[in-house]
């Protein structure tokens, strides 16, 4: 049996109203080429997929119950310096998320800040200095 | 204010039991350079990062409420044909996962499967002909 490669292809972010969430990513300058009315909208990220999807079908879909909150998983966009943490934490606030923790310097030697998607999820915006951030923005363990 | 890039540098997966989350990835076939006794389990996933925390303390961290189940969020690790939906599927199930919804073919017109890792996490194992999978695993809208 094959080892299972190492990566996500896509993650799915359950929505409760599809057309808040598209404006906001795309208030952030993301963009998709979904219709106005398809149910799903996909982002390409990288060399990943990030997708949003009413959250009812997304939980039935994948043959779990809804905790109806957050659920263990936080994602983080990280960036090339605190300035820039600072930037796309506001971008974000502009855009109608809201802000969970102002950007600070963190335990860990960083500088970050949170903010809610207006679906409830966060986003932690971060500066590590001990990662290596490519041009196309992918990310290495130092 | 700059536009915000189209991409995601980490997930982090919260857990109950480190130890027991760390041994189900590393069943999969992943590794890591996180010492046994390491508080965090980095993986280097492609362009991206997934990381293993304490739930408590990432719910801390981001902010939120923990609502204590699923949260609105699946990853996907989308392969190369049927037949390697049921291969990673069954890895899975051997390595300690719930099998959730067992591979079959979608309403989207691809095949797949999820298994809850042990953990509480969904990860939908996935076949979909339209995207396409580079050799070094990305996926890229079709």
């Amino acid at each position: 049996m094959a080892e299972v490669e190492q990566r996500v292809s896509l993650i799915t972010l359950g929505v409760a109203d599809l057309g808040r969430a598209r404006r906001f990513y795309e208030a952030l300058g993301w963009s998709t080429n979904a219709a106005p009315d398809d149910d799903v909208v996909f982002f390409q990220a990288g060399g990943m997929i990030v997708a949003l999807w009413d959250r009812a079908n997304l939980a039935e879909d994948s043959a779990v119950e809804d905790g109806g909150g957050w659920g263990g998983i936080t994602l983080a966009h990280n960036v090339r310096s605190p300035a820039e943490v600072d930037s796309v934490v506001a971008r974000a606030e502009r855009a109608g998320a809201r802000i969970a923790r102002p950007p600070a310097k963190t335990f860990w030697g960083g500088y970050s800040g949170v903010f809610v998607d207006p679906e409830g999820h966060p986003w932690e915006v971060a500066h590590n200095p001990r990662w290596v951030l490519a041009k196309d923005g992918s990310v290495t363990l130092g």
